[in-house]
């Protein structure tokens, strides 16, 4: 981290009920009891690790109130009502001292044209380029090397990071997070197969992302057929995600790295993927429907389902087949004593 | 949509043979006859949804010259002779109208080097760089923020899009298709393991993208380690693929997103890989060879082969062995069962 | 390739101890013995091609000091130590004859922050953009479209190809190479789940890539929580690889195409990893684990194991499953055998 804090500073930042001890260094750091280190800050977050604390060598602990101990010389011990929200409200606070909001206006490096409407109080970085017909709400923030293609519409409050490309038409909420190298609104993959060649299905359909939504780096969204590729409210999608034309994405998912979504699929609100989960395509994941690592779903789920393996089947069965399948050698040598003993018996 | 039509318009582009009812709606948008609005144009695709166009409200509705029934007031019913192939005609000529080829020339913040050679009637968008020795063909178009490296060679009739990145001696045939963020021409991954280090062989062969080849958003194709990575024409890359050093794909082949394909191996013509699908290193997949979603391939196959699950097997035993195993806990009860039902009739 | 060379000028270069045949032709391309043609330099890698030496029209031969034959009219054996080395040597002199590194310097289109520190022999090319408080280190190369963050650090002699993105405050050791596209520093996948909605975890920790890293296109690498995530000394990353938050890899590891590791997860030294291999979060891969491709590994490994499959199991093991799974619908036709026989034999 580039910034220091003294103890008293960040007792003041997390409100700390009491302060034990005395140090003269800051705090450049935070690091967990195990591994924290003089001139770091760590944190009792979860009781099981209480018996760390003694040997910790952390220049600031956040601690319960109701911890017993005494801080080592040059370590000061602050008590707080919750350290993981203590520690949250810290890291919020360093986040904006290290990255503050760049001041509004447009980078004279940045391209843009002169129908486009950018909020005065926006931020467009350098060297973005901004097709004509774009608008750029209020407050939002284009980083650097960004790209928005013509009539695409960007809410307010956005941060949109290096190298993201947004194509034609698309359109965000507000306080959309997209993190480096996402690409909004390419063409879906579609295709037909006529005299042995595939003809492209022209897609003229755009992609709508709304409030809150977070999309991790390199991830792709593709644009629809016609009609909208959706990403519901609240929704936040992981690294190198592929969600494929037509898609629509319900309220407060979660799509962790590497997940794949075919195309025309539903996603009903509080689905959750873990990483390199594939859907396929033209079916629904009912509401809350949450799937393994790698799992492989090819059919259309009911609300509340929580499926693993390929292709998926529920969690507790897949976990049993699973047991079972390594037990095949001693099943397969059971069944070999069957026959010997039943050819024995049968003469 | 950034367009509208008049019912007028759209039959005049669609050929329709005959108009029923009238509005004064312009069409501002497509959508399936479920899902359609005022405002919407709707199709009769599929004869299994006639049943939904009696309560379909689209504005314009595309049927086929047989269907019976009477348009609801403020709807028009355009008769035509395949509802299908005109809502294709439409969707080009929104195309077109939507995003028209831009004006050739070179933007002014372009950082072109002076040995290029740029077709007078190619595009080279703001912010691209072009390196020396590079050649850009007859009417292709670099949209934005392009990256093309020293003496790498773009054909006729291309469409580069934003932040795609094609490395030194790379080449593109005609009408190539680059979807945003796609890099053609990393290294490829070749170490030799010496005293204890990954020591880098260098790649300095080139890649080969053939005609009339889309590749997908942020897919990867490495350069080989010498002669050619090749994608041969017609085939259609989905976004994420990841294509390693010295492969060489087929004429017309479909790799849909997520695929990866390793080191050295050959997809003869028309092969068809499903989503998040893995091959193997120096096989060769025959031709038609056709694989479902997160299969893994690790041996060369059969023309025609037709392949899922890990590792590879044909399709139906695959289908078949999911089915018995999932039968796994009847069998070990039965195989209980024989064991008690032996040992009481030895007794 | 886009150099030539005589056969006389690959023999000083590749140290030939023995010269047979002329020719009048230059060296433009290198191919294997079963594809060469004329103009082509090949080499017989490994004895078993030795057969095909004959055959093999290359214009130029590497051949091991004790091959005996002749070469055609028109083509030149050169005898050498070890064929293998001497192609290495060969093509490693041709990768900077094709891709010199470019001179020092800052492009003028670079956006580079007035308090930036670039070393005097590093070179900033066109369009990159350099934020407040970067270092640059000698001879470190940002090629072409680089975003470089605050505060962030890059060593001597680093390699930075087009489009990459490093976020603030992440830093780069020596010798690193970045291929096109990769994102380092992108946030970490942290939420809280806070009344039906996804609240974020601010991440501000950093990112370190120590010395002699390569990453492959398209990549991504999260900055942690909170300290760094990291990647060791000589470790080699293939393309659109995800690594999550508080991830720390070991030394000369080998991460191929796709494989995703989930947050707060050790890797030990050399510790290989198949393509689209995947990892779960908070464990520890013992030193040397090796597993292969599509690999899903829930839990802790020794040092020194070899896994496959989802979930991962020792290799031997899988593949031994493998077969017994395929032989289930025969071991289903024996269990029905036994049970007709024990009901034969108790009646």
């Amino acid at each position: 981290m580039q910034v220091a804090y003294t103890p008293a500073e960040i007792a003041a930042i997390v409100g700390a009920v009491r302060t034990t001890g005395t140090t003269a260094l800051k705090i450049r750091d935070i690091a967990s009891l195990a591994l924290a280190a003089p001139g770091d800050l760590s944190f009792l977050g979860n009781a099981k690790y209480r018996a760390q604390v003694p040997d910790c060598t952390a220049t600031v602990i956040l601690l319960p109130a109701d911890y017993a101990g005494e801080p080592r010389p040059d370590q000061v011990f602050l008590y707080v009502e919750n350290p993981s929200v203590a520690l949250a409200r810290l890291c919020a606070r360093i986040e904006q001292a290290l990255w503050p909001k760049p001041a509004a206006g447009i980078h004279p490096s940045a391209v843009v044209a002169a129908s486009a409407t950018i909020d005065p109080t926006a931020h467009v970085g350098p060297l973005c380029v901004i097709e004509p017909g774009v608008h750029v709400g209020a407050g939002s923030v284009l980083q650097a090397s960004v790209f928005v293609g013509q009539d695409a519409r960007i809410g307010e409050g956005c941060w949109v990071m290096p190298g993201v490309v947004i194509a034609a038409t698309c359109s965000l909420g507000n306080r959309v997070r997209l993190q480096p190298g996402v690409i909004i609104g390419s063409d879906g993959f579609g295709y037909e197969f006529v005299q042995g060649r595939h003809e492209k299905i022209p897609q003229i359909g755009t992609v709508v992302i709304e409030d809150d939504v977070e999309i991790g780096a390199n991830s792709t969204i593709d644009r629809a057929r016609f009609s909208r590729t959706r990403v519901g409210e609240g929704t936040k999608v992981d690294n190198l995600v592929q969600i494929a034309h037509n898609v629509v994405i319900g309220k407060h998912c979660i799509l962790c790295s590497q997940v794949g979504i075919s195309g025309s699929t539903t996603l009903e609100d509080y689905v959750v993927l873990g990483g390199q989960a594939g859907v396929g395509g033209h079916i629904t994941l009912g509401k809350g429907t949450k799937a393994g690592g790698q799992t492989g779903i090819a059919y259309t789920t009911e609300p509340g389902s929580y499926l693993n393996g390929t292709p998926a089947i529920p969690y507790l069965l897949e976990r049993r087949l699973q047991i079972l399948h390594q037990r095949l050698p001693d099943l397969f040598k059971r069944v070999e004593i069957l026959e010997k003993g039943l050819e024995k018996s049968s003469r």
